[in-house]
């Protein structure tokens, strides 16, 4: 369990949590084939039996994934079975967006706190969280115990966000900020780049189709 | 040049761009090292000259690459030479932050129409664009040529939303919602899933440090 897999593969595997929940939770199913699992999740039979290869076995041949079973197991593999505190700098357009998504609570995500540099913020309440002053961001990542730090700063003040975070005890960022952030090692960065994915988009309508399979 | 190249590869090529256009436009250098594309892009320089070999040779062994002929040939690549027209769909909080969001139209977007099935968000002017009814979106993907759509509904919406946008001839899809959409082949998806990203972020806290690298 402790081996490294790639972030592709990180990023498929929370994918067929998704579906595995939906069909636990939505769809009351309680067995899916791997071929069921790739259709949902856009890809392939072959990548799902090797990506869950990595963890020991699941099911019997030929009978399919037990649904909850394999939902519980994904949920342990990437550290779900517990809750996340997550904290959101910069309470502007995106922020907010960020603030009022009810979905972060089902999917174990706690926003418990958001900051701004700009006075006519500070106070307000956005999805029940709070707006606070930078000067109160050390104590209260502290107090709260605040692991995820969701930048949503404009492009010049991301890398002071990120640094504050990081200098409070975050260990990983969620970075809407069109730049590249520097953090130290051990601190873990992804970015949300609408842009990026737009452009990957213009690519596929330019060449005349999705861009090859990420198999591995 | 009509050769696939992986959906990775793709995601690194728009970084190296993003990193090109600021070291042109922001700190007027001419040449850049394959190791100093790595470093500001998060990833190796052994990655970078792999990458940039798929598209022929660029720049001379050990004189580093011209900035400004590697950010054209990169737009070209990724099909940044046009400007593409972008539609919203669904005016929530999500859309209404895309519709303020000035940073598309620097790179390259035009969101030119935005639409919504509650009547109350109907005739609303959101940075500079006027949320139009549901009905009306076939004829102003046409009259305006929609390139792109882009899904910011809840997720119930979500499948019907791509389904019209397709219908109204849009052939790429960056979708919001936190499911996977049908669409039929030919036509590009990419998800921007906040969860996905954040359960990544998870893994790593969880196992110690960031996952593997996704080198080819």
């Amino acid at each position: 369990m402790a081996r490294k897999i790639s972030e592709s593969t990180v990023r498929r595997l929370s994918r067929y949590l998704r579906r595995l929940r939906e069909l636990d939770a939505r769809e009351r199913r309680s067995v899916v084939s791997s071929a069921g699992l790739a259709q949902s999740t856009g890809t392939t039979a072959a990548q799902v039996r090797k990506d869950l290869s990595h963890f020991g076995s699941f099911g019997k041949r030929g009978q399919g994934y037990p649904v909850r079973a394999l939902r519980e197991q994904l949920e342990e593999i990437l550290g779900l079975t517990q809750r996340w505190r997550v904290a959101v700098l910069g309470a502007g357009k995106i922020g907010s967006a960020l603030l009022g998504y009810g979905y972060f609570t089902q999917r174990g995500f706690d926003v418990v706190a958001a900051f701004d540099s700009d006075q006519s913020r500070i106070g307000l309440d956005l999805g029940g969280v709070r707006v606070q002053p930078l000067s109160e961001l050390k104590r209260t990542f502290e107090d709260r115990r605040v692991a995820i730090a969701i930048i949503a700063t404009p492009v010049e003040a991301a890398q002071q966000s990120a640094d504050m975070a990081v200098g409070a005890g975050a260990r990983a960022i969620l970075n809407f900020a069109p730049v590249k952030l520097d953090v130290p090692e051990g601190v873990a960065v992804r970015e949300m780049d609408v842009t990026l994915e737009l452009e990957g988009l213009c690519y596929m309508l330019t060449t005349g189709g999705p861009a090859a399979d990420d198999t591995e």
